[in-house]
């Protein structure tokens, strides 16, 4: 017989861009998602979880990120006649899809949230991930704006209920149609201007991180950034620049002025005045209920990247600040948004099918929280009954039996027993709150030990070697009394 | 400028084999989940969520359908030089890589639950999805049996957790190592008969469907079933095939016995004796804490279909019968299985670290419950304030802010309010139990019109016309008293 060639071990690593989640990671985000889709439930929103996988055809082609290969999805083939396949890379396409699948059932307007993992085929970078989680509501066959202004409202009140207060967000609303108009005012609005406009979109997207003189290069020739990388810019002349950045700056000291800024620059287009107008209705409707712009603003910077929308968009921001990875104070920024696409549906249809809708950005909300201190990284571990004597495992397994009947998250050390210390580590490694210990003399005499880990601790920082051998934390307790005991002292 | 070539619209469709959760089925799935990873938790494992993107290296070969194209994965490379990625097929090969990954930092043993979608690429049947939902625990770095007897235990609880009462249910313990003996002693053992213990192996895991008679010839020669198609056999002699039936078929009355037989069987065989001596020590453990054999079995004809377990291997099955599509009763089988599986963190470190763990398809047992009438399908949905006048809209949704703060799930029709009907047929649609109705008559006199729709629905069904245009499901509430109200109608 051939002898059989050795193969390499496999790497033990995450694919590029991909990560891992431990313990309070998942159990926290977990939580968050409970408590997103409570306020979601409670707006009316249905739960809808689709297929992790689309055809590509299906999922069509929505990133701003067109140039790369691929597209930004993660997409295959199973053999050459097989249609292609790709992993959704948000959950608004994919919306889109089901909608157009399931319409004669469904009912209209059809309220729904999603939530989960989406994948994007994109150069992974510090804090960036190629899988992360969203948080969707959309609403599906409804024109009236009032389904935008409802979004924002319930935008403002997700972000409370996660734990960002009032003052420490803004949601930010403006109109794709008064860019529309912008850009019908600019000269850039033909058919063949589809590029420019494109350039346009992202500049303004852009503002944040470029700054003004950033956004004005992208307009006009380009722009070089500090690596010396040249982005071509849309080719405006100065009077068509003038335009754009007119529209940027835009906002002023309250909503209403905004507005009436905003109609000076659009008046000249049909389409501009029919956005400005959708604006001062949503700004009615949210000072009718109360959402004054301490917590929703018109703001005429929002564009919103993704190019499938077609009326309101907008954009929720944390206003605090944190530290960047060298100390450095910075805003914390953009954690979610949305807006209007009637066409998407219409994609699979041929009929217009209005839908508005937000996306919350779960692990960046996340990030923000643990920013703040608001979040800790650790949980409580189980309590753990050491083995003193490896024939007794039957009876330290029904110790456990015993507290988890009593509701008290517990579990015997089943790593090799033998050397005690490393259970003591292992205890101390599960963020233990308590260790349980039974040897053959304390099961003649009825009891156990206690031992406090977290007291343990505590006093191994400052005694000295002396009080530390006194052992002020551990206690022997009967047999018969330890749950009550033990449930006492977890409080 | 060229005219542009019109697309041809993109299909509606989920790829084949994949499908769409809707309310109810995705909130179920959600409360399922959640008990279980309370009792998960409760047995101090603590949560881990994985890409669920890994390299094709890391994530080996072990599922059982090893002759398709692809190997049952979905696979891509990005470009021709990149390493292929895929979907995860399991949680358990990921677990391997990240321990493997992480093992310097995790505590030893590390006890870690895991629950999400996985995806095969297997011909997809009814009920037979492509992307489905795993909830695992698994405890590695830990040797002993006693870390698989809890598992069993912790599977029972479990099952309990969820709804399946004690007696609807059963865990079955059997042992590789014993099955390796019984190989052995069949003269199945050396490197160049691997072809044959794997179709042995597949042979008993479908004992369930094919029955005795059906596996006896799978042991031989072959078998041809229904549809024409022949399944190739191991080639086993008469008396080898007796050893594997003999096996098979040692189940007896009680644990002891069934011990004794298996005994019996692999009395030549070091590994069998080894594999028997761990199934006692389980049998030991679980009587000693009070799981008896209405809960947990041994069972020989256990083997599992995955090729990576090396000792103890457990099933959970449901017993009750359900009906098929066909209306004939069936039982329902297996929801949960596991195992031993000791190699799969050596293929990356080279060390051997023991493992063992449990998988629930979560999506069975959804099914199970569905089946047995424990699940209703339908959601309660949310109060709906019609549009009677579209230029309140601001109070309108003022009344929902009002309902929701005070917990209640509420929406505003936000359809195209013109035809009064449509709204009440939305209502309808969403199960909702209540409908607000405020005109101008209404909202002059400070009233609401609170129509029953659950009531309206019962009387619909019995009355007259005469008594249902009197509408004893309708009454007139005062708009001060609105919340209250409902909130005792909704109680």
């Amino acid at each position: 017989m051939a002898k059989v060639k050795k193969q390499p071990r496999p790497k033990a690593v995450t694919p590029k861009g991909f990560r891992d989640y431990f313990g309070a990671e998942v159990t926290q985000r977990k939580a968050m998602l409970d408590q997103i889709s409570e306020v979601y439930q409670l707006y009316g929103f249905e739960a809808l979880e689709s297929s992790a996988v689309e055809t590509v055809e299906a999922l069509g082609k929505f990133l701003p990120d067109v140039d790369r290969p691929n597209e930004g999805v993660f997409a295959w083939q199973e053999d050459d006649d097989a249609e292609w396949l790709a992993l959704r890379y948000d959950l608004t396409a994919p919306l889109a899809r089901v909608y157009a699948q399931y319409r004669n059932d469904l009912p209209t307007p059809y309220r729904r949230y999603a939530m989960g993992p989406v994948w994007r085929n994109e150069k992974p970078g510090p804090g960036r991930f190629r899988q992360f989680y969203q948080c969707d509501a959309d609403t599906v066959g409804a024109s009236s704006v009032a389904a935008d202004a409802e979004i924002c409202a319930m935008l403002s009140d997700t972000l409370e209920a996660v734990g960002i207060p009032r003052g420490d967000y803004i949601v930010r609303v403006n109109n794709r149609k008064v860019l529309n108009g912008v850009m019908e005012v600019a000269g850039l609005s033909g058919d063949d201007k589809e590029a420019e406009r494109g350039i346009v979109l992202r500049a303004i997207d852009k503002l944040d991180r470029l700054g003004t003189d950033g956004v004005r290069a992208l307009l006009g020739k380009g722009r070089e950034d500090e690596s010396g990388d040249f982005t071509k810019g849309a080719g405006l002349n100065e009077e068509q620049a003038d335009v754009v950045m007119g529209f940027m700056e835009a906002k002023r000291a309250s909503g209403t002025e905004t507005v009436a800024r905003l109609r000076e620059l659009v008046a000249a287009s049909e389409i501009g005045v029919a956005g400005v107008q959708e604006l001062e209705t949503i700004a009615e409707l949210m000072a009718a209920q109360g959402y004054g712009p301490d917590r929703i603003v018109i703001d005429p910077s929002v564009v919103r990247g993704l190019g499938y929308y077609t009326g309101p968009v907008y954009e929720a921001e944390l206003t605090f600040e944190i530290k960047d990875e060298k100390g450095r104070p910075r805003q914390f920024g953009s954690v979610a948004g949305g807006g209007r696409y009637d066409d998407l549906v219409k994609r699979f249809t041929g009929q217009e099918v209005p839908a508005t809708g937000v996306s919350i950005g779960v692990d960046r909300l996340l990030a923000a929280l643990q920013a703040k201190g608001r979040m800790t990284k650790e949980t409580v571990g189980p309590v753990i009954v050491t083995v003193m004597d490896r024939d007794r495992m039957a009876h330290y397994q029904s110790i456990v039996g015993e507290l988890r009947a009593a509701g008290i998250r517990a579990e015997v050390y089943l790593g090799n027993p033998k050397n005690f210390g490393n259970q003591l580590k292992y205890a101390d490694k599960r963020n233990s709150p308590l260790a349980i210990i039974e040897g053959s003399d304390e099961a003649e005499r009825g009891v156990v030990q206690v031992k406090d880990l977290v007291l343990g601790a505590e006093i191994a920082k400052t005694a000295s070697l002396e009080e530390w051998k006194g052992q002020p934390a551990q206690s022997e307790v009967k047999r018969s009394e330890l749950v009550a005991v033990i449930k006492k002292m977890l409080g």
